[in-house]
C-alpha cells in the first residue's frame, strides 16, 4: 500500500543504475491533486547532504508535487557540485511531470562523500515518470532500500474510512552504515492544509522517530515528507489526523528498529517517574546509548549497574538511592541496590524492556534502540572498502 | 616502581581470595611520611559507590596516611551495607597501622551491585599490612588489575632528581566492561600541601585522564589520588611539580588507552583550528564516540564522512563547508567536501591519527580513543554471566 494507499497519488520504483549491484535504486512519488499541501522534517545536524538543503527550501513554500528519492549515495559533504546535481534532479523531474523545479523534493541515501553518477539518475527520472502508478507504492518503498533486509510500509485510516495515511520508509535511523539516513514519505488523501500538516508531523516525528536511536550516530540526510493530495475530499478532525499521522510514524518506526544492522535484540527503554517528560528522553536515550548495557543485553545479561551508570550521567532529577530498575518485568534494582534475583530475569526473545523509575515525578518517555553485536561491528567496519 | 619511586611510601599486593581465580586482589598503599598531604579527584557520575563517597570525604580533610585498594568488586549500587562495608574496611586499615580511619581512602573496582566479601577483604587488609615494603609497589599495581592485561605504572623526577612523582593504574576508564573503573594512585616525595596538590592533579587530570574516552561509558568508581610524603625534603618549584604529574598521568592515560579491551587501534583524534579549547574538546569527544567511525577505523577505512557527521551535532563555532579532515596525515576532506585520494591512507599500524580543522580560530585539544570491535562486544557481553 505504502504512499499509494491515499488517494491522489503514483508512484514508481526503478533500477537506474545507480547501484552497482543492478538493484532498485530510484523513486518517484507524485501528488496528483487536487492539493499540493506538504511539510518536511529534516535532520538536526549542522552537516546537512545537499538534497536536504535543496528540500527543505522545497518545503518551506508548502506544496510539493514530487519526491525524487534515490538509493546508492547520499550526495552529502559533496560541496557545491553535489548542491548542483541535487537542482538538476528536480529540474528534470518538473521537465518531465510538467511542473515546477520549486515543488519538487529530493532525497537521498547511500555513502557520503561521493558525487552522484548524474548520467544514470536524470535518465532514471524519465524512466521513473513512466512508470508512474497508483498502485507503484511497494516498488517505491524497495527502491529506496539500502541495506534494508526487507522494505517498510504502514497505512492508517481515518472515521468510516474517508481518508487514509499510508507511507514508506528505509534505513534504521541513525544506525546506517557509513550511510546516511532515514527516509520516510507519507502521503494523505485527506484535505489538511501546510500548516496542520507540519504540526502532525512534527507532533509525530517527536514521539515516534525522534525517539528511536539505534547507535546515536545522527545522520547526515534524514528526511520525512508529508504530502496532502486532498482527493478524499474530506476536512478531518484533527486529532484523528493526528493520531493517524503518529500511528503509521510509529509502526514506521518500529520496523527501523526491527531491521537495524546486526541487531539481534530490539531494546524498549521506558522511562517513568520523572519530573518532566524532557528528563525522561534525556534518561532514555543516556541508556540506549550505553555500549557496555548494549554488548550485556546481546549476551542476554540482565547487568543493572549499567544502566544506573548511564542515568547517573545525565542531569535529570532523582535521587541515586532511590533508582528502581526493571528488566523484562524483574525489579533487579531496587532504591538503587540490589532487588530481586537477576536470574529470573528471561531474556531469550527478540524484544527486551528495561525500565528505569526515576521516583522524581509521573512523567515518562519510551526510545527504542538496539543490542549492540559483533554483526554490527562487521557489517559498518567492512561498508565503504 | 609505581607507587614505592618517592620516599617515604610502602606498599603491598596481595591475594585476599576476593577473586574466585585466586588472582592478586587486594593493595595497600601507606604514606610513612613525614607529611600525609593528599588530593583527589573521583568519577563526575551522580550514581557513586561508596568507596567514591567515602574517599570523597577523607580527601577533603586533606590528609591520606593510606589507601586500601581492591579488584573483584566495585561496591556500587549496594545500598547502606556497600558504604558500611567501606567504613568497615578503613577502620580495619587504621586499626592494623595505628592511625585514624579519616585518613584511610578506599577504593574499589569490579562488578557494580555485589556486596564485597568482607570474611575475605579484613582480614586481607591484615595480611597487606604485614606484606609492606619500600619495594612493593609493582605488587600493588597488580593486585589492582581486573581486565587489564598488563599492570601500568609510571615515574618523572624533578630537577636533579630532587624528588619524584610516581604512579600505578588499572582499567581502561570507562571501556572496562560491567565493570567500573580507572584507579590511579599517585605518590610523591617532594613537601607539597594539600592545596598545591589538589590544584596540580585537576591541571593534569583535566588534559590527561579527562581526555581518554574509550567508549563513552562514565564509570561509578573513577578515583584517582595524589598523596605527598614530603620525604624528599625538598619543596619544588610549583611549574616543574606540575610538569611532573602532568607527564606521570599522560603516561598512564596512554598506557590505559593501549591496555583497551577489544581494541585493535588506538587512536589519537586531534581538533584544530577551534574557536575555544572547550569547542575543541566537544568536537574531539564528539568524533571519539562515534560507533560507526571506530567501527570504520577497525576495519582501516577512511571514512571522514563519519567524522564530518560527529562534528555536525555539536555546538562548536565551524562551517561546514570549511571543514577539513585529515586520517594519517592525508587530507582526505577539504573544505567540506572530497579531498585527497582516501587510498593514500595507510592505516596498518595501531596508532590512528584524525585531525579535525575546524578553521574557526587557534585552539586546539586531543581526545584518545580506541576502535570498536567483535572482541569488544564478545568480552562485554559474556562478563558477569
Amino acid at each position: 500500500m505504502s504512499v499509494t494507499a491515499a488517494k491522489g497519488f503514483t508512484a514508481a520504483g526503478i533500477a537506474a543504475g545507480i547501484k552497482a549491484n543492478g538493484r532498485p535504486d530510484l523513486a518517484l512519488v507524485v501528488n496528483t491533486g487536487p492539493s499540493r499541501a506538504a511539510a518536511g522534517v529534516f535532520t538536526s545536524n549542522r552537516v546537512k547532504a545537499a538534497p536536504v538543503l535543496w528540500s527543505e527550501q522545497v518545503v518551506k513554500g508548502g506544496a510539493v508535487t514530487a519526491v525524487v528519492l534515490n538509493s546508492g549515495g547520499a550526495n552529502a559533504c559533496t560541496g557545491p557540485q553535489g548542491f548542483q546535481d541535487t537542482h538538476a534532479t528536480a529540474e528534470k523531474a518538473a521537465e518531465v511531470l510538467g511542473h515546477s523545479a520549486g515543488e519538487v523534493a529530493v532525497a537521498s541515501t547511500g555513502l557520503i562523500g561521493v558525487l552522484l553518477p548524474m548520467d544514470k539518475l536524470l535518465p532514471g527520472v524519465e524512466a521513473a515518470a513512466a512508470e508512474l502508478s497508483a498502485h507503484g507504492g511497494e516498488k517505491a518503498a524497495v527502491a529506496i532500500k539500502t541495506t534494508d533486509t526487507v522494505h517498510k510500509t504502514a497505512v492508517a485510516t481515518g472515521p468510516g474510512g474517508a481518508w487514509a495515511v499510508g507511507g514508506m520508509a528505509k534505513g534504521a535511523g541513525m544506525l546506517a552504515p557509513g550511510l546516511a539516513t532515514m527516509l520516510v514519505v507519507l502521503t494523505t488523501d485527506a484535505d489538511v492544509d501546510a500548516g496542520t500538516l507540519d504540526k502532525a508531523l512534527r507532533d509525530a516525528t517527536r514521539q515516534t522517530f525522534d525517539r528511536v536511536d539505534s547507535d546515536g550516530c545522527m545522520s547526515t540526510n534524514d528526511t520525512v515528507l508529508l504530502l496532502a493530495s486532498g482527493a478524499s475530499g474530506t476536512v478531518p478532525e484533527y486529532g484523528d489526523f493526528a493520531d493517524a499521522v503518529r500511528t503509521v510514524c510509529q509502526d514506521l518506526a518500529r520496523q527501523l528498529i526491527g531491521d537495524a544492522e546486526g541487531a539481534s535484540k530490539d531494546i524498549k527503554v521506558e522511562v517513568v517517574n520523572a519530573a518532566t517528560e524532557e528528563d525522561a528522553v534525556e534518561v532514555g536515550r543516556s541508556i540506549a546509548r550505553n555500549n557496555l548495557l548494549k554488548c550485556a543485553i546481546h549476551g542476554e545479561d540482565p547487568n543493572w549497574g549499567r544502566v544506573l551508570s548511564a542515568i547517573g550521567t545525565t542531569a535529570a532529577a532523582f535521587e541515586p538511592d532511590r533508582l528502581n530498575v526493571a528488566i523484562n518485568g524483574v525489579w533487579v534494582c531496587r532504591d538503587g541496590s540490589v532487588g530481586d534475583d537477576r536470574d529470573l530475569v528471561d531474556m531469550r526473545f527478540r524484544e527486551v524492556t528495561v525500565t528505569a523509575d526515576l521516583a522524581a515525578g509521573d512523567r515518562s518517555a519510551v526510545i527504542w534502540t538496539n543490542d549492540l553485536t559483533a554483526d554490527y561491528v562487521h557489517e559498518n567496519s567492512a561498508y565503504s572498502s
